[in-house]
């Protein structure tokens, strides 16, 4: 696998304009990298087909096209035989293709496609969620983490924030495991997609499925992070934000434990309380 | 035109479980909506056909679907000859699937699936600002605003975000008229969506293109925020959070005037400062 140019460009250096206090001055600055990135699908030695384009911030980039498509149960973590950059004589290199080889056929069409085939009037976050349920199981884990344990998360995501702390514009996902020890923590421009990097790096590691571990988000959590979540089998999902209706529906039908607005001394226990320990 | 009864949606009540300063209890809280919303076309009174499904906060929803349409240029807004939920008696109706009946096929597929046909190795920000500038003109607009002006704007759209006031979990998107007016104002949980609503309900009032006029949104600004206002025809973007790079280029090229980290008495300006009077 090579290593990706596109790595060094997660933050861009510019020349910004800033009014503070009431004076301007000119000077450089660093800008969230944002770059398309399409993810392409090779089966069995095949010809690479391609699946999706997304919006992200270079660096990454194989953990994303695995956690992309593993999250959004295209391909099964374990059908998974490489990731490479496209190197298509033909073709210029920028280090926005990339090609991952499964062993078997993608298990279905990505999210819009599948919709727009069988959506009908009653399309809702009921046949939403129906529709995510017939293909991930709830997450089953039972061990428990004390409430004091997530409160020091969002410091500690904080610290590793390398980007946002730079470009004040980044998104952030942490993994932590059962003692709130940093596992991996991941940056991008969507949130999203620093949750695919965070389960495309453990798909590939072969870590699959999370229990035990808890997730943080940098914003708030959506249905789509919830059901990345859930199909990693990470059992706690927490964002420093707060949830949509759909987040907690999900969360609730799937099993997650999940928490919003957790900073400082606070948070908020949305769905599934008992994996939290509450002594206060 | 059908009232919808989701507009009452875009805050939903649920119960939480609720950690402050050591102490638990449980109490009724209100969550951002969201819901899937499928976007449909009638071309010339014909069947409609499905474009694209977008998770959105229920609530402005035919400005939504208008706004999606000509904003990506699948539709351009004189095009638009109504809006309207989908009727079909043989449907479950929920309110999540809206009509745009348009006198004229669409000019382009949807952006993931135009992108999957012809992406390359070389697919980059480049390329798709390429892509962009090929249907949209520059930003002609020569009219300057006061910096004193701008530096209002954060407090009074927050002023007007109702639904981020109940639940903490919305982006808003504001349109401010020359004097500094808010003219529009709408919430979503996506901010690309609030835009949307935004752009949209100036295509259904005809109002397009919105020449003098200040876009802001809640967080940061990306591509595609960029990208729908230049669309639109609005001269000058802020945020309250940072761009990212190709949010620059995209402006830069566009003619459209980025502002970055509007709060307080701060601002940073990334591209056009000629459309921004500097007396501190």
């Amino acid at each position: 696998m090579a290593t990706s140019p596109a790595h060094r460009t997660a933050a861009v250096p510019a020349r910004v304009l800033r009014l503070r206090g009431g004076r301007w001055d000119s000077r450089s600055d660093r800008l969230a990298g944002e770059e398309p990135m399409e993810v392409r699908i090779a089966i069995a030695g095949g010809p690479a087909e391609p699946i999706a384009v997304t919006m992200r911030t270079p660096g990454a980039d194989f953990a994303l096209a695995a956690g992309f498509l593993v999250t959004e149960g295209i391909v099964e973590a374990a059908d998974i035989e490489g990731v490479a950059y496209c190197t298509d004589p033909a073709e210029e290199q920028a280090y926005n293709v990339v090609v991952v080889a499964s062993r078997r056929p993608p298990r279905r069409e990505v999210r819009a496609r599948a919709h727009a085939v069988t959506a009908a009037c009653g399309v809702c976050g009921t046949a939403t969620l129906e529709d995510l349920c017939a293909r991930c199981a709830p997450v089953a884990d039972a061990r428990a983490v004390p409430a004091a344990a997530l409160l020091g998360l969002p410091d500690v995501l904080l610290e590793h924030q390398r980007g946002f702390d730079r470009t004040g514009a980044l998104h952030a996902a942490g993994l932590f495991g059962p003692e709130g020890v940093p596992v991996c923590v991941r940056e991008d421009v969507g949130r999203h997609n620093a949750v695919d990097k965070v389960v495309g790096w453990a798909a590939l590691e072969g870590r699959l499925p999370l229990g035990g571990h808890v997730l943080l988000v940098s914003g708030r959590s959506s249905f789509e992070i919830v059901q990345k979540a859930a199909v990693a089998g990470i059992p706690v999902v927490c964002a420093v934000s707060g949830p949509s209706s759909l987040a907690v529906a999900t969360a609730d039908a799937l099993g997650v434990t999940l928490v919003g607005f957790l900073r400082e001394d606070r948070m908020n226990v949305y769905t599934h309380p008992h994996r939290i320990t509450r002594e206060a």
